[in-house]
């Protein structure tokens, strides 16, 4: 198993990240937590649950149940099993699971115990990580939420074996970003080395991926906490573009494939605007067509009006205006507004 | 006006603390804040929300909607504002106005700016200071709430000139609980010897006091911003006793009254227990009974159950007993478990 390590967040609050190699692992972690536990799962995760853990919450699957209902769901269970401050919360699914249960944590009591254990390789590598806690509302994706760092992240790649070929594909595409979000390319080489065992889903190989991925996210939250000095959004790499095309997608497309795609737009207005040269632009692209991930699609002309209302979209998280992460390289992302024509170009097919 | 004064909370941010001498001073206030502004007030402090502000909610006044419908509401108005993470919600009114906004704000896209305007005694010197947000659920009060510090408390004292008797005795019940936890008896001093400046409100007086006031309080969340310490717990003095009164009181008590009574009986328990001498009970005593409280208020014997059961629901907030917070003199409060039977003796009628 990779080394575990602990990732300093808000307030001081650390998160320990572990590997754990079976669910009797995780049996034994929760017998050794003091007082009540609380745990969270969804149709899809419920399989796993030890047989221990009586207090159990199971919600529906999907992001359509993401909402203030499986919260108090949640705290109502809580209630009933008498959990106090110093009791955990523990959240065993994919970044739906694991988004509503930490901020459920969060709120209950004004903060009990949380540990996450994530069972999608996108939940892994993203939502368990950072601290972001979140509901949908009104239509609008984690509108409602807090900054709330788990005490422990449990990581059990065996629960990978049975996740479905798309969903693994998927969060691949984060693992690529942070690829290129890391100054020392230990990352990238790794990738670019064992691409076939990771499409296999070799265990060991999994393990070490994850490790390395995991440490270039915790570089970026760990200077920015809670996104307020313009570090952590670089995690946003590729999601301007990504975002905006799932937005006009009326068939569906995965959120890491819509990254990946969103990345090489990013690599590509990096090099328009002369911050990369074409070796980058060569080793971005060859790896991300390596893994599989179609670069080379592009939005009908007719879409792209939907397409700019959809960036323009973001302008709402904050008064100015929409700052695209580029790239000047590995490891060095610039926050940079880009002009409609430029995105245009990039996007539209035969633009 | 008293001077204003800044307390560092979670995460190092910090709440300033301003009195302002009128309405005008608020609009200056908000005119000088960039962006989009929410103002969140009740049917009793509407009156005082400034003509400019566009962007307002308007909630029923009272506990019972201390509830989630009361956050959509004002998150639906600040995504209808166009409210961005550095926006501000501003609260105008007493502690439930004050605490569903702070709860509101620090879940709006995981935290937008707050500013707090508290209009009664009670919210000033109690529920404005220290980032406690709340709102209550099945029948528990505060149970669903986040920490989350204004940046900025703005108290007007000209607000309380129209504040109910009832509620203006209601706050000073708090006041005079921070006398007991402030080492160097300034505060205790000042109470004793301007009494009938602070009944008959005058001004300059009470700026003064409410500065005390909030000085003692600031100095005990400074040290234990989250309450994990066992520092914080001491501004409960009072507060298991007079949450206990309260929820047997069928035709309902004051909080402050409660708190006052609360807080003689903690004393008397103090005594009972060795930790303090007949002169301190004197003075003590001597304080809230100058203020016109009833601390010889007993509870009907055939009440008993009920009120130690209601000792007991604060069990729910911690794993372990419940601990009261006792009294070894000024500013010593020290936290320690109470038999049954004392409680008895300190309580009913009789006994």
């Amino acid at each position: 198993m990779a080394s575990d390590f602990s990732v300093t967040l808000k307030n001081g609050i650390s998160t320990q990240v572990s590997f754990i190699s079976s669910m009797k692992d995780l049996s034994r972690i929760i017998e050794g937590c003091q007082g009540n536990v609380l745990l969270v799962a969804d149709a899809n995760s419920a399989y796993l649950v030890p047989d221990q853990i009586k207090n159990r919450v199971i919600l529906p699957p999907g992001e359509r149940y993401k909402t203030w209902q499986a919260v108090e769901r949640i705290v109502s269970a809580a209630l009933d099993a008498h959990l106090a401050r110093d009791s955990v919360m523990i959240a065993l699914g994919g970044g739906v699971v694991c988004d509503i249960t930490a901020l459920s944590a969060s709120l209950y009591m004004r903060g009990c115990r949380l540990i996450l254990v994530p069972t999608t390789l996108l939940c892994m590598v993203d939502a368990s990580l950072g601290g972001k806690t979140a509901i949908d509302f009104e239509g609008g994706k984690n509108l409602i939420g807090t900054f709330y760092p788990a005490e422990k992240v449990l990581v059990a790649p065996q629960t990978l074996d049975s996740l479905p070929e798309s969903e693994y594909i998927s969060g691949l595409g984060e693992v690529l970003k942070h690829a290129f979000l890391s100054g020392d390319e230990e990352l990238y080489d790794f990738l670019h080395s064992r691409c076939d065992r990771i499409l296999s889903r070799d265990r060991g190989t999994l393990v070490e991926m994850l490790g390395l991925s995991l440490h270039v996210k915790a570089s970026y939250i760990e200077r920015d906490p809670e996104e307020k000095k313009g570090i952590r959004q670089a995690l946003n790499l590729g999601h301007t573009f990504a975002h905006a095309l799932e937005s006009i997608e009326t068939f569906g497309i995965s959120h890491g494939i819509a990254v990946a795609w969103g990345v090489s737009r990013a690599v590509a207005c990096s090099y328009a605007k002369g911050l990369v040269d074409d070796e980058f632009v060569h080793k971005a692209d060859g790896l991300l067509r390596m893994y599989g991930y179609d670069i080379d699609m592009r939005v009908a002309p007719k879409r792209w009006d939907d397409f700019i209302a959809a960036v323009g979209k973001d302008k709402k998280r904050a008064s100015g205006s929409v700052r695209f992460v580029l790239l000047e390289g590995f490891g060095k992302p610039v926050l940079s507004p880009v002009e409609d024509d430029l995105v245009r170009s990039l996007v539209v097919q035969g633009a």
